[in-house]
């Protein structure tokens, strides 16, 4: 295993995670983005006689500011401190759920990210400013135990450029970049500001003072006496104020809460013990999971970057207003990938779906025409594929990613869209709002509706495309993979999830007393269309039901997972109504898991279809979840470790990564991602009030 | 001359310059700050049958940012237009004092960045709303006259995330980035909006739609019809809303005057006549105005500059506050800048020098003590050398820039900063300002005792350094000099500064009825003591008036510009009462202007210091006005080149540059600057209300 791969380390909500992990790239503070800003991050320590001991955070050689400054003065030389870039292969680190810990001889760092449950607004006004303070904490031990002197360890990080005492009477001692971000310490008897152009000389070395203003690093210092353990802790907060989006204009949640950097830091601080216990908590929570060593590090990569991405603002007029950017992209809210994350959010804060489901509701959907023979037909409800990009909302009923004329990326994913809404409104109204389905049975009708006109052939799949590709053809979320997965019109895949949208539909229209007839019947047609392509010859269902790929691909199963989850175990049973669908589909897995179809000859890890070597992680989590749970496949611990192995090696310097090359695991797109979230349907169900109705016999295999 | 340097080109106070010049290097805004972030800016037309001409203002290869979606998608490939990147030195350039003009075959692109009398605030609303405004006007024309057939313009930029017309209702059409900064114009019937990753796809190719919301670059098109002269006018403008200061808490002052970005952009394009004729009145001042070519691309360079690092806030409470800042260093208020930019903000805005004045007297001034041989003396009234960096206020009393224990580059310019305050006061207050000079009566005496203070020995100069010095010792102004002209106790340049501040305070203080005796007495007892330290054999003062360095520096006669603009002819005459150390300062600067002493063997250009290699452009430009003014040397046309090179071809990467190698102009240090509107002393006086005592005979000769 590998311990050089980026982390985001960051707060619930904020949109503002603090970067490290790869070695000699520095890190540091993005704020409205995920991406590393590259700044050196300062970890280092001296025990008595020793060097300084300094990790290898930094993006650049140590002090070089100040010579701008000085051509060719004759300012006193000083000499710096005698110091060791420590090797990367020094350093032990452990990936924790809501931490992440390095050590080095006597020096323990951890920067902690904790994360829980969030109340609905509204309803527990103090622990949800717990849960949105813009805060991560840093903690620092030095053992110094067998020491009859003193040692010292520095915090810093690069691109500061004021002292928090000045703003807080000395109520804060640490550094801040304007008014945006900053490194706080409470004050104490061996705790010091420091801030320089070269910040390893001022906190180690003889100059004074330890703090001049014009330094672009800077940080704390803590001086250990003999025989002790010293100890650090920090509160690493952002803040970004006023008002931060256009098309919709809204601001931080958090600001409401907070009035600047200086009230995060100091409150991140005074609530140190909750959050180092609720980080301590999921921790444990893992680790006690009883999933393998690779797993539990797969969910946690996952989880950070989740974190990373997460943005809860506040509209005028002070409605909640949900974000989850795409990673890279930075796309808000992209339908696709909310479906997939609703498996973390339904755990954790399920309100925050609803609240996505709604944006698309009141402000994105549209009523759509298909593309009929004849000429455009009335097409009904449907949904675009994203609210905007880089907090910027587009207008209403379109999204910034999908243009038209089209056949491959950025063309309209609205059938699936139309798929995404309907089965996450079903699984969020169910299993976490009954309340809210209720109110919603018109547009569930109306997603019905919009599904069967977009059947024209009545065989329960998709026959026409949205008039709003123009001369292209609709895509789905497989928008960058090829022929197998890439076009929507008779793609497996897109069937499964149809099929599975109209069973969900089916339990929910007839529980609202709607009458869940139409929906049943155009899912056996579904089901039977599907299980009727499959080619007894290939042991398969190839790609795409009408010809044009004969691929094999693993998402064929992908879209079990919902009506599993809404405890209709039937439907997923080779017993049940949709026996025969779900027999095929266990012949078509078995299939597609043997070495060079869909497991990656070289690396051992899944490949999504047999015909490209770009495979995606969250899908293939969520496979794995229905190759387990529905089919009774048991986890192949050299599989997991491959997929370890293409997010430490392969992807290392991109963060949780997407779409991977199956044979190493070498970034293709959709870095820095929230989707990887997916993995946390691995997890056994938290007690607790969220899901009174999630089935807790989830984890038994279905239909064996 | 070159047509590749950087320039800045930068609305008044919004600390938001849009900056291009570099071939190759792309520009782009720059907010609260002014290094270029690089990004493409495009500029390409095409005509009938002709490739796309693009110019050179890319800092990448067309088009790339879409591959990082796509995978191995199977996308349909458009063919790009075919495109020409044209080679810089097809460009005519020619800066302007308000413009900056490029032309290719039939294009003529020009940016217009006006200025003018900015009023005090409170005295004229509708014209300080002009002057606020933040932005600048780019114009393009395409003469298509001689064809039949339709051609068509784009100006496009990078980093951008939404069209325009999303917010307006289509009022405006444009691209901006966020809420941040972005480019606009008026809707026409040959007007198109443009966004995509390769936007000179979108703009001239056969691809639809024109605007992609994900693509990262955007802009406008224009078709211009057969036989025609296309016209594009675009407003380019930003904005910075909400606090953005620390320390201090400020917002910029237009966002009083302005909602959003939507807004500016429309009041500029609204207002574009009358910016167009500012810009025009000044291009047309400076061509009228007797200078060589080289002085005027000089101050014009120079005035891009400033502009660039002006920013007008408002603190809490409504009162405006200044801020010039420190080029590449981003220090705020520098007060050895200040004095040096009291030239140009008299000539349109005297108003914020004595913003800064103030500034510094009620949160920055202090009470020092100084190092006597027996231990601390009480010294008097002194002000640091800035009120903070990078948009951060130091505490109160504080400098960013200054500690302790130091000799050279970071230690105290705690009496050149005494000297600045109170020239500074006195030529503001006796210009443009009577009233206020007569309220600080008071401090200009204590101003004064200060300066008896630290004259320990009574012979008129300083003796004894700040007691903030620690063990270090003061510095100057050229704190990056070497021993010539850093040190300040026995500075030559620093004494000449204090004879002048002694006779400007005689003057202000007998005004106000306060007696100026022993700022007489005590100026005499200075000028005796430089005349004194005249050595016949070298025929030039040393630098360092009690030993340590016999350099000849060419700033010994800089502070003389201070009598002179106050009216104090006699004082600067070689047959007044300070006659003979005027007679020595003449012989000195003679001995000075020497090839291989004060000026390059190489490129001809003025030296600061004999025994330095590094000179700094402002000061030249201070320097070459007194010796012109005070001493009738005519202007050599030679030096004027080798300093117009030094900008063009040396420091070209790096906009306006105060410190270079008199070699060759290489950047030595004070990148993108402000203070080189010191040039600003080679133009006659304007007509105008805002300088009724400026002294109208100024540009004749004095002494000779």
């Amino acid at each position: 295993m590998s311990n050089a791969y980026l982390s985001h380390h960051a707060p619930w909500g904020a949109y503002a995670p603090f970067i490290l992990g790869e070695f000699g790239k520095g890190g540091g503070f993005a704020l409205s983005d995920v991406h590393s800003p590259g700044r050196s991050v300062y970890v280092a320590y001296r025990r008595s006689g020793e060097d300084v001991q300094v990790l290898p955070f930094l993006s650049a050689p140590l002090g070089l500011g100040e010579f701008a400054y000085q051509a060719d003065a004759d300012g006193l030389g000083h000499t710096p401190p005698p110091t060791r870039s420590v090797p990367g292969e020094e350093l032990e680190r452990h990936l924790g759920w809501a931490s992440d810990e390095w050590r080095h001889g006597p020096l323990r760092f951890r920067l902690l990210s904790p994360f829980g449950e969030v109340p609905t607004p509204g309803t527990d006004d103090a622990a949800l400013k717990r849960a949105v303070c813009p805060v991560v904490l840093a903690e620092l031990e030095l053992d110094n135990r067998d020491s009859a002197n003193r040692a010292e360890l520095l915090f810093a990080l690069e691109g500061v450029n004021r002292p928090l005492s000045d703003t807080t009477a000395g109520a804060l001692l640490g550094a801040a970049a304007g008014r945006r971000w900053g490194v706080a310490a409470l004050p104490g008897p061996d705790v010091e500001e420091v801030q320089d152009f070269d910040v390893i000389g001022a906190a180690f070395g003889e100059r004074r003072p330890r703090v001049r203003r014009l330094g672009n690093a800077g940080g704390v210092r803590l001086t250990v006496p003999p025989g002790q353990v010293g100890r650090l802790v920090l509160a690493l907060g952002s803040y970004q104020g006023g008002t931060v989006t256009a098309g919709l204009n809204a601001q931080f949640f958090y600001t409401e809460m907070f009035a600047d950097l200086e009230e995060v830091l100091a409150f991140g601080l005074e609530h140190a013990g909750h959050y180092r216990q609720l980080a301590a908590d999921r921790d444990a929570e893992l680790r006690g999971s009883g999933l393998s060593c690779e797993r539990q590090f797969l969910l946690a990569h996952a989880a950070h970057g989740y974190l990373a991405n997460t943005e809860l603002l506040v509209r005028e007029g002070g409605r909640p207003l949900w974000v989850v950017n795409e990673g890279e992209y930075r796309m808000m809210n992209t339908l696709d990938l909310t479906i997939d994350q609703l498996f973390w959010e339904l755990r954790y804060h399920p309100w925050t779906s609803g609240n996505v489901l709604d944006l698309f509701l009141e402000r994105y959907a549209f009523t759509d025409a298909v593309q009929g023979s004849g000429g455009p037909l009335p097409g009904g409800l449907s949904f675009p594929h994203d609210v905007g990009v880089s907090n910027v909302f587009s207008p209403p009923g379109l999204s910034s990613y999908e243009t038209e004329d089209l056949h491959g990326c950025f063309s309209h994913m609205t059938f699936e869209q139309l798929t995404n809404w309907a089965l996450s409104a079903a699984v969020y109204g169910r299993l976490a709002d009954p309340a809210w389905l209720t109110r919603r049975g018109e547009v569930l009708e109306a997603c019905l509706a919009s599904l069967l006109a977009r059947d024209t052939d009545g065989d329960g799949v998709m026959d026409v495309d949205s008039a709003r590709c123009g001369t292209g053809t609709e895509i789905t979320t497989y928008d960058s993979l090829d022929a197998s997965l890439g076009p929507a019109r008779g793609n497996l895949y897109l069937a499964v999830k149809t099929w599975a949208a109209l069973v969900c539909l089916e339990q929910a229209l007839t529980a609202l007393g709607r009458g869940g007839e139409r929906a049943r019947q155009q899912a056996q047609r579904a089901a039977a269309r599907i299980a009727g392509a499959f080619d007894p010859a290939l042991g398969y269902i190839p790609a795409l039901l009408s010809g044009g790929s004969d691929a094999c691909i693993i998402p064929a199963v992908e879209a079990l997972v919902y009506p599993l989850l809404l405890g209709l175990r039937e439907a997923v049973s080779e017993t049940g109504p949709y026996g025969p669908l779900v027999a095929r589909l266990r012949q078509h897995l078995q299939t597609a898991l043997q070495p060079g179809r869909c497991l990656d000859p070289v690396s051992g890890g899944w490949k999504l279809s047999s015909t490209s070597p770009n495979t995606w992680m969250s899908k293939i989590f969520l496979c794995q979840f229905v190759a387990e749970t529905v089919f009774g496949l048991a986890p192949d611990p050299h599989c997991d470790a491959a997929h370890v192995r293409w997010q430490q090696l392969g992807s290392a310097a991109h963060g949780p990564t997407d779409q991977v090359r199956s044979t190493d695991g070498h970034a293709l797109g959709s870095r820095l991602y929230p989707r990887l979230v997916t993995a946390v349907l691995w997890l056994p169900l938290p007690e607790g009030p969220s899901l009174p109705r999630w089935e807790a016999a989830l984890h038994s295999p279905v239909s064996s």
